[in-house]
């Protein structure tokens, strides 16, 4: 599966994208002004252009959503200057990661350095929330989410790495169980989950009384990579802007854990010996099995019964706010093409 | 120049070392049990096995010494189980990182896995002080410690990648001011003054008020790094368990930025043209050049003078036991052959 960035598209008006941009370069300058580190002319270049490459270039939906959600759940239109800059700052620190750009290691001189460029992007972010957030009463709280979506994510992207693991092939490792782990670790809490939780705390309240919308955004989000990986297979190139090339790469996809499901003895062995291939006949074996599986149908199915219960469980929330929030939220998603 | 790794003796007793290894194995459950994720069997042996790789195998010199410095600060000889316990799991947190073993990413099966397993050894660490720290008045200040010491390192770490980076060779660069910007940020913070700065911490202290601590402790750190430079090329091979490589790998040395300092044009020639080639007779005409320099002398030197300034330094101190604490971290070092 494809990461989450092909995204939502978003609500916020062209004002808030404005404004979330411009805040990037006073972060960016407070990196560069570090007391922390004596930079050298050289360090100082480095971290520019690196920070330049990897951060820009996404579409901030994640950052973005903090925003708007922040403005929704205080229910105004606007927000004072202050708060809008904090709000930005929390989306930029979601932000603050590799967007929408070739590998940085490939980039000529980089290399290897790229390693502890991701340390240092990382670090950013606590010097990002130590500058701005030490004196708020949910600073604590703030740095221990960034921590625990961390690990989460760190601990779903090795579950992805060990299970579609190069070079020794192993479809049984492949299942429902499985995939829903990746794809909730890798990708949920941090594209869901995070930004709605960091528009809690700047609104105040504490996370513990929301168990339930947690739930509900990392259901969501799993049900975002669920579309991601049908669409990749099923969906309109011209749409989705690439073409998919799940089955080539042998990833642990939504589609080929439901094959294995379905498929009686001899489609296990179309699956065994074509998924994971690149020849465009194994390719298109697999793809057969897919329809002859019925996966489509199987897919709306997953898709319909999903929607339900988040709506069921949406309407089930005692503050008609966060209702607004979850709803804004699924309604970017739901049924998308692209 | 190398790594610190070659590292300080240390006081503690047979009890604390044996103590503090035990501890390890309980963080290491409980890292495996953490309730933030849900590991599958694959993953969890990954995880043990990683740990295991990567944490055990060290010498463990800066973990022990949060626990002398502890004992110290409070003037005892035996600390509480649960005093004990503490100041070992700050001592693990130094220490959760790679020691003394052949990079994890050349073990078969690892490969650019390796890069994720860094993140989530960090991410052990948040999750680590989490557990154990969460409640304490202290932990807003340790988070910050470990954050800040964290991007100083990664920082010292870059300048130094970008300072002697392959492919461009450029003896220009070095100079005095660079090497002690990479020794002190890469070197120096993490490995003397953390240690004793979680020991303050453990005893109730502001780290805000020991200022001149922290600077004594980054420039005995230097002082360290520095003999390190020296004993590489002066240093009897079989006193540090190794030969040393520093000039055939390029390295900013204290001595080669000390020898371009000295050289007149004609010797500064010798040096661009030999330095950093792996040929003996290239070698052997940069060891001939630092003798005609006489570096060991301006070695002597240097040592006698941030021995005094050290000595001068620490007596200023108002604490006695401060005093203790850091007068047993310089009598390691101090004059020290390995």
């Amino acid at each position: 599966m494809a990461a989450a960035a092909v995204a939502l598209s978003n609500g916020s008006g062209g004002d808030s994208k404005a404004e979330f941009a411009e805040i990037y370069s006073r972060l960016k300058e407070e990196m560069l002004e570090d007391p922390a580190f004596e930079f050298t002319d050289e360090s100082l270049q480095w971290i520019d252009r690196m920070l330049d490459y990897n951060v820009l270039g996404g579409k901030c939906n994640r950052g973005l959503s903090v925003i708007d959600s922040y403005k929704t759940l205080k229910g105004v239109d606007v927000l004072r200057k202050e708060e809008t800059f904090l709000a930005c700052t929390l989306g930029w620190c979601i932000e603050w990661t590799r967007r929408g750009q070739p590998c940085w290691f490939r980039v000529p001189q980089v290399g290897l350095i790229a390693v502890n460029d991701g340390i240092i992007l990382r670090n950013h972010i606590s010097r990002i929330l130590q500058r701005h957030f030490r004196g708020k009463p949910y600073y604590v709280d703030l740095i221990d989410l960034f921590n625990e979506v961390e690990f989460k994510t760190a601990s779903g992207q090795l579950l992805d790495l060990i299970t579609t693991h190069e070079g020794e092939k192993d479809l049984t490792k492949y299942n429902l169980n499985v995939h829903r782990r990746i794809v909730q670790y890798k990708t949920a809490y941090y594209s869901f989950y995070l930004p709605v939780a960091c528009a809690l705390l700047l609104s105040g309240e504490n996370l513990d009384n929301f168990g339930d919308v947690k739930n509900i955004l990392v259901e969501m989000g799993t049900y975002f990579q669920v579309q991601d990986d049908y669409l990749d297979c099923f969906g309109d190139p011209e749409s989705i802007g690439k073409i998919g090339t799940d089955i080539e790469d042998y990833k642990c996809s939504w589609l080929v854990v439901q094959a294995l499901e379905l498929a009686d003895e001899s489609q296990k062995g179309i699956l065994l010996e074509n998924y994971g291939k690149s020849e465009p006949e194994s390719v298109a074996k697999v793809k057969d099995l897919y329809k002859e599986l019925d996966l489509e149908t199987a897919f709306h199915k997953y898709e319909r019964e999903s929607y339900n219960k988040l709506i069921a469980d949406i309407e089930a929330q005692p503050s008609k706010a966060v209702q607004k929030v979850l709803m804004s939220f699924l309604e970017k998603i739901y049924k998308r093409q692209k």
